[in-house]
This record gives C-alpha cells, structure tokens and sequence, in this order.
C-alpha cells in the first residue's frame, strides 16, 4: 500500500507489547518454565486483559499516578487469587519482571536496524522507562531513545503522550509516524495530527487471537513486517 | 585507582558535552569549514563560557524554560555581534546545529560498548533530547536510553536532574555511576548519593585549557578513558 499523501517523516514511534515484542508467547513459555498449575496462554490473556482497565483507573484519578509495573503487579496478585495460586513474595515479584525480558518477534531487531538508516526510532509505549530499557537491551533492539507514557504521566491513547514526543524529538507531529498493531492506538495518534503505520501481528493473542477490527486504507501504512515498512518507506 | 568501597552499580549516566563528545575541536572546525572571519577555537570558548550563565538566568526564573538549541542560540548571536560578524538566518540557525554533530573523543563510541555489555548506559545532559538524539546518531554511541535535563525541567546541577535519572531507571541513586570530565557536576551528584567516575578530557578546553581542579582520591573511579573506566568496575 502507498501512502496516500507525500510525506516528510523524520521519526518513526514504536508501541512495544504487541507490536515489537511478543507478549502471549514469552509469557506462555514463563509460565510453564516455572511450573505454575495453569494453562500459560489463558494466563498470558488474563493478564493482558487486566491492562487497560487499570489504565482507566489511573486515568480516572481512582488511582495515583502507577507505573507499568505496579499495574502489572496488581493484575498478578488478582489473577494468581482467582485460580488459588499462592506464591511467595520473591516468586511473585521474579513472574512480574517476565514484562521486562518479552522476546522481540522475528523481524523486529533487524528491521529496526534497517528503519534506523533513514529515521529516528523511539519507542512509545506504556511500559515504564526502564522495562523499556531491559527489553532493548534482551532483545538487541536498537532504539535511538526510549520515549515512555511515564515521561508525560499520562498513558496512551490520552494525546499528551503522542505530543509530549512530538516534541521532545522537536518535530511536528505530522513529521513522526507512529508504528503499532493496534488501531486503536493509531487513531488516538491520528488524531493528534500524527502518521500512521498499521503493522499486522496477527499471533499477537496467540494461535486464536482476534485482532483490533480495522478499514482498509484508514492508515498511511499497512505492512506485515518491519521490513515490509522499510521498504514502503523507501519507495 | 580502586573504589573506595563495595558497590552494587547498575547504570552509568554520562554528562556529554566535553566527556563523552569533543565541542572544542568540533566546533573549531567547523567555523574554519565555513569560513567565519575569526578564529575557532577563540569562537568555540566564548560560546561555551556563554551557557553556564544563561542556564543560571533559567534557573534564576529571569528566562522562561529554554532548551539548550535555544540558550545555545542567544549566545550565538552575542558573540557574533560582539565580532561585528552578521549571518543570514538561515546560516546562523544552521551554525547553531553543530552542536547537534559533535565528534566524540576517539575512545568514546568503543568504550560506551564495553562499558554497555555489564550495564545500562545512558545519557545525562542539560542538551535536549533531540540534540543527544542526533550526537548519538551522529558518533555511533551505543546509549540504552537518552535522559535529559530537558525531562525534569531542571538543568544540572540540580538534583531534580540526578534524582530524576535515579527514578527512572528504577534505582536507588548509589546503583547509578555519573561519569563526567566536571568535577561540579560529580560533585553534584555525589550529594545526591550517586556514584561517581572521573574520566579526564585534558583536551576539553583545547591545547591550552585548564580543567577544573579536583583532590587526588575525591571520586569513586578516576580514570583516563572509557576503557579504563571498564577495567576498574571489571576488577
């Protein structure tokens, strides 16, 4: 697909679970590596699905201002309760650091390098700064900064944090393409006057997963992979 | 020189301007390239010796929040008018990018590498992100994440600037090494309880500068590049 206007892109912001790492798959393996009595993929979605609704309360001023890992952290304590798994504090804690050791999918570090060549590459992610700066460095994923929602004390999709990186990275918003597999994320960008690269993570919630619905042509970029995007970009 | 006590390091935040990039030089250089009536390295000290006082006229609140492209800018023009030197816009505003393209010293870019494969590296600057962003892009440094004053809205040395990094990088302020070639900047961080490693840049202020005095034994780490650095927190 074209992009469907001439553009001036300098830097490309990357949403991280999802998009460059694979959440369900590395937290599926963790599970069953450690030996917890329950189905790793249903553990992996639970988990997941615990996110956004503790965003909102952050969101909503329910909750003080929590980092990812505090969120995470509470969502484990509750779905370890629900199936009446009890763990010692150190194990606890040791699972919910499996966020900061996610593996990248196949084309992410190399097609990160390769989208390097020509743009500034940041992550924007919800995760806390130094997750981010443990997932890059697990994976070899070669950012030229690490741009997190804790930066602006406001997650994603509230504009705050797609402006705040805007300019930090002293660009117009139209100038910075926000790259995710979420749609919902790129409409919030969208919105705040940013580019928009949909790439396809279909086994995101695994072999079952439905992904966010999306229309045809509603993003400047559609693409399968990083690499694919490199291309487009260059063309 | 072998630290004073036992440490539990896990990130280095390195000052860049003058420790980790070469301004004296680069911007030497560069009023030669483009055939500035005056002489360079004269140029590069007087606009250096402009900042610490403009970043005092921030933190005084005489000056509204003003990035480092921005104070870099005002002295630009001082120091221009002061030569009776008048550049079109266009070619003032692309002097003033130099800074964005500093060479880093010849150890740095290998060093920070080193350095990199036992702990998290990052930057710790009064430059704007988008300015470290590029000097990093610019000298192949391989840094984990780009912290800047800029975050914190505080320029170094004040601790919001030392603390702030601590808390972001989820550590307590003795896990974190502030490297830099200023004793006032160590100093600093040191009363905000962070580590500190002296790496000498006695070419800093170019053949006949004067670094700024310190005691024998008043750091954690002294040492005479980043490869030494690597060498004493191996041993």
């Amino acid at each position: 697909m074209l992009p469907r206007m001439p553009h001036d892109i300098r830097a490309l912001t990357f949403d991280i679970f999802g998009t460059v790492v694979d959440w369900y798959g590395s937290i599926a393996a963790e599970v069953t590596r450690i030996g917890l009595p329950t189905e790793g993929g249903r553990f992996a979605l639970d988990w997941r699905a615990g996110y956004p609704p503790a965003m909102q309360e952050v969101r909503s001023g329910a909750l003080p201002w929590t980092n990812i890992d505090g969120l995470h952290r509470r969502i484990l304590d509750r779905i370890l309760a629900a199936r009446g798994i009890v763990l010692p504090e150190v194990e606890a804690a040791a699972l919910n650091r499996i966020w900061h050791r996610l593996d990248p999918w196949p084309d992410s570090a190399a097609g990160l390098a390769q989208l390097k060549q020509r743009h500034v590459i940041a992550t924007l992610s919800n995760g806390n700064l130094s997750l981010l700066v443990n997932l890059a460095r697990h994976g070899g994923l070669p950012f030229d900064a690490v741009l997190s929602a804790e930066l602006f004390n406001h997650y994603k999709p509230d504009p705050e944090v797609y402006l705040g990186a805007a300019r930090l990275l002293d660009l117009q918003p139209a100038q910075v393409l926000m790259v995710a597999a979420h749609p919902s994320d790129l409409r919030a960008a969208a919105a705040c006057g940013l580019r928009t690269a949909y790439v396809m993570r279909p086994l995101e919630k695994g072999p079952g997963g439905v992904p966010e619905a999306s229309r045809p042509g509603e993003f400047d970029f559609t693409a399968a992979s990083f690499h694919e995007l490199a291309r487009q970009l260059a063309g």
